[in-house]
């Protein structure tokens, strides 16, 4: 791995595990092995650094998702296998705990990949609750965005719960309540 | 307000504001306007101070879902009003935000009001959801205790979906979606 390289996957790893507010620059130098010359030569600074760190989880972030949403099975069990695909619950989401960083969300070049990983998966998650519906999978009084929106906040809500627990298994508690909630006989 | 409880309200807006990470004791005694001598008489040192702080965060935390909990209505009316009781969405939530920081979830002290909270708060909603179940108002297929954690999820994260949007409406939205999953016809 050459240095840039490293100092971005460091930088990513010190965002997921103490926040931006939490990873100086210094941080960053000794996690990566680099020195203060080598990193700003490859980046002008902190934020910009961040960014690049920050827009690489975002796009794995959709990769990972993606691959679910377009796996195997009906809409509704593409949506069962994104929400219960395995996941390091303990750690959270790398992109989701950026959202309580005063800096990043004052910051809207910071903001950006956080707020469009978000806004796309709410829309994809719409989109396939929306073919579940049609296809008689999901009940029709449902609307798919307001449900969409239910199951983003379920997962990120489930790595909260997982962490104030200590416990990876109440991210699972949290999910299978809401597909308990989603797969239940229609009533119509 | 005497200088104990300045020092007490100033560490809950900063923890709210920035995370333990993010606050330091200098910090602390800028927005109290007490100087360190004083910080030092009234606690031991910052973690002394941040779990004071926590801890009646956490109290009021209870005390606002307990409101809304013994209100007025069916069980599902309250656990429907404790989710879309007014919030400052954009703030998100003051016990929850707590789960980010890594030097809060490494010590046990304090860890234990955040784990002890949300243990609370999910036992709570889930004998609500036993209550609405026995009366009919709840599908009998719903497991009360996975429902309860899909909802506290959903809390949790539609304030992520909020702070990640920018805008408020994004937390009224997932709630919206998780009381239609709720509280839709039952399919028996």
């Amino acid at each position: 791995m050459d240095t840039r390289e490293r100092l971005i996957e460091s930088t990513r790893e010190l965002l997921w595990e103490r926040g931006y507010v939490g990873t100086s620059p210094k941080a960053i130098q000794h996690r990566s092995g680099a020195g203060q010359g080598s990193m700003y030569h490859h980046f002008t600074g902190k934020p910009d650094l961040a960014l690049a760190a920050m827009t690489r989880s975002a796009q794995e972030m959709r990769d990972s998702a993606e691959a679910a949403f377009t796996g195997p099975g009906t809409a509704l069990q593409r949506v069962s296998a994104y929400l219960r695909r395995e996941r390091d619950a303990l750690k959270g989401c790398p992109v989701g705990r950026l959202t309580q960083d005063p800096d990043v969300m004052a910051d809207p070049v910071l903001r950006k990949p956080v707020e469009e990983t978000f806004a796309w998966l709410a829309d994809r998650l719409a989109g396939l609750l929306a073919e579940a519906r049609e296809d008689g999978e999901l009940d029709a009084a449902l609307d798919p965005a307001a449900t969409a929106a239910a199951l983003a906040a379920v997962v990120q809500g489930g790595y909260v719960l997982a962490r104030a627990a200590g416990r990876p298994d109440a991210y699972a508690a949290a999910v299978e309540g809401a597909l308990g909630l989603l797969t239940r006989p229609k009533g119509d």
